[in-house]
């Protein structure tokens, strides 16, 4: 059966009123009521008939801003996005960019001026852009960032950090418990601060292991898959070979993989390979690769869970920001995250 | 050098004062001088800088409603409903549903009600759905439908069509010509129209070459890797075993391609595999899938480009329909479109 305004109201045990009051979005009434009201709505998945009326002067788009080719992480992205944002009544709009036109704010300026936006989900590298948060801050526009980091920048605006560096530094560590010593790393463009993050996990655990840095095995490229399949090539001609892969994503993985196959190079006997994501091509392929799960859905949905929050907080004449009202977070889930290694048939013990 | 608005009109021969009425969607200027006034725009990519003021009362964005797991296809459609609708100023909104809730009306209205949608890009199985269509025409919301069919159905809305039959006729004529009697089929759900078209044509293909239809090598499924894999598993264990495969897509195929490898089945020496879709999967798993290419991006552009004319249409006070103002889809991109036949590693001739 089908959830009623009443149900909600019961629910959260408040009036009728206040519940039509938080579904309009109107500032007269507390977070924290605002909160339970949602929660609420949420649980009953109820879904509010909001009349072209009732929205009038509320914006009620949200804007995925994103450069990213690669399509499962967009797909993952947007599927987290749109799940919280349907349960809180808004609508998705997708806007990618391209980092390196140059011209991203002017871009941006004219998405806002259809006059309708009322926050954005910027991930890298645009939630890495110094000279656009800034821009964005003076238009006072709620936005969440999500960013690689190992901890929460403790900005004025809501932030998703994702710990790039630690997953990485366990990949390598695993591979080097298996005895590998020559470990190549396959890195993406360095614009996208998780390349340089998970590289520096990767350098760390080597140090860690007391293996030597070879700056012949850490090749420069992009996150994608003819990268990783040429990078790969150039690997196997080398004398010694590398032993293992860490490739900063899946499709460098798949790169990789396939130029092994080419070559006639067994994996994991040969060449064990890691990837980064667990996008389904990981799971898909044979051997199955190992890798690393990032939750881009939750991560997602965390992003949209804290922006609309800070959405609702600025329209209420507080500061638009998580920070002054720590209260109000005590129900948005977490907003660091660790991708976690998961093994599968593409890594084995170092060759004698 | 930045295009201004000036640089426009003088490559469409018109005024400054005609560029600033196309763009911001004045009903007084003809079509003729619109579809000019916008070719100059996208051919100089020129960003008009609109104001919130300018589009007030102009609902400004499209919205793409989807149910499709295949992110490959999700993102080729946005991607080409994008390039589409930035160059002729439109936002786009993501409304994925699912198709087998029920409530899909009840769903749209919620969309609609925000007041700001100009229009709708309809794909499968929403688009093959005659109810929602007859919905939506009540609405006197402008949409395009992108549907599986050999012909234009030639209904007042724009239609773009897939010659899904066609293709596959094509792909099972090709493993006859190979030698392949026992070619199996694995579908995908017949809410899709594709799935039953594709069908047909293996048929009548089949059929072309006086090969009898045998309903044991016909197994019903669904469009994705494990419905691949496990069909493909069962196909393995029949005696004889088929000596080709055509997957519906290329997930199916994918997962087809799984299982031969599980039962050291060599591919294609002892089985060909084809897809449908050519994903950037098909072209980097090894062996690389013979598929039948489907021009997502573009069938999207058109659809989008057909769509946009048709508001603009409606807008004019005209009817809201591209069969009645045949003039003005004069440079419009064509509405039909036929997958073509890519053959790589994973087909050879028929094992004796």
């Amino acid at each position: 059966m089908k959830a009623t305004i009443k149900d909600v109201a019961k629910l959260a045990g408040v009036s009728f009123k206040t519940v039509s009051r938080v579904i309009n979005r109107e500032p007269s009434v507390g977070e924290e009521l605002q909160e339970r009201v949602w929660a609420a709505i949420k649980e009953l998945n109820y879904q509010p008939n909001i009349s072209a009326r009732q929205l009038r002067g509320a914006a009620s788009f949200i804007a995925f801003i994103y450069d990213n080719p690669n399509s499962h992480y967009v797909i993952e992205m947007q599927h987290g996005l749109l799940a919280e944002c349907r349960a809180q009544g808004y609508e998705l709009l997708i806007h990618p960019l391209a980092a390196g036109s140059g011209d991203t704010m002017a871009d941006l300026e004219q998405l806002l001026s259809t006059g309708h936006i009322a926050g954005l989900v910027l991930t890298p590298p645009f939630s890495e852009n110094p000279e656009l948060i800034a821009a964005l801050r003076e238009r006072k526009l709620p936005f969440v960032r999500i960013v690689s980091g190992s901890s929460d920048p403790a900005e004025p605006e809501p932030c998703i950090y994702v710990d790039d560096y630690q997953a990485a530094f366990d990949i390598t560590d695993y591979l080097a418990g298996l005895g590998h010593r020559r470990i190549a790393f396959l890195g993406g463009e360095d614009i996208h601060r998780s390349s340089v993050e998970r590289r520096h996990g990767y350098l760390a655990a080597l140090a860690e292991h007391g293996i030597d840095e070879d700056p012949a095995l850490i090749v420069p490229g992009e996150f994608n898959f003819d990268s990783g399949a040429d990078r790969t090539r150039r690997l196997l001609a080398m004398q010694p070979r590398p032993t293992a892969i860490f490739a900063a994503n899946d499709e460098i993985a798949a790169g990789a993989l396939f130029s092994a196959r080419i070559n006639q190079v067994a994996v994991p006997q040969e060449l064990s390979i890691v990837g980064f994501e667990d996008s389904p091509f990981s799971r898909q392929t044979w051997p199955k690769l190992t890798t690393a799960h990032q939750p881009n859905g939750d991560i997602a949905g965390s992003a949209a869970s804290h922006l609309i929050a800070s959405i609702r907080a600025s329209r209420n004449g507080s500061a638009a920001s998580h920070q002054d009202s720590p209260d109000s977070d005590a129900s948005l889930p977490d907003n660091g995250f660790r991708p976690q290694l998961v093994v599968r048939d593409s890594t084995c013990p170092a060759p004698q």
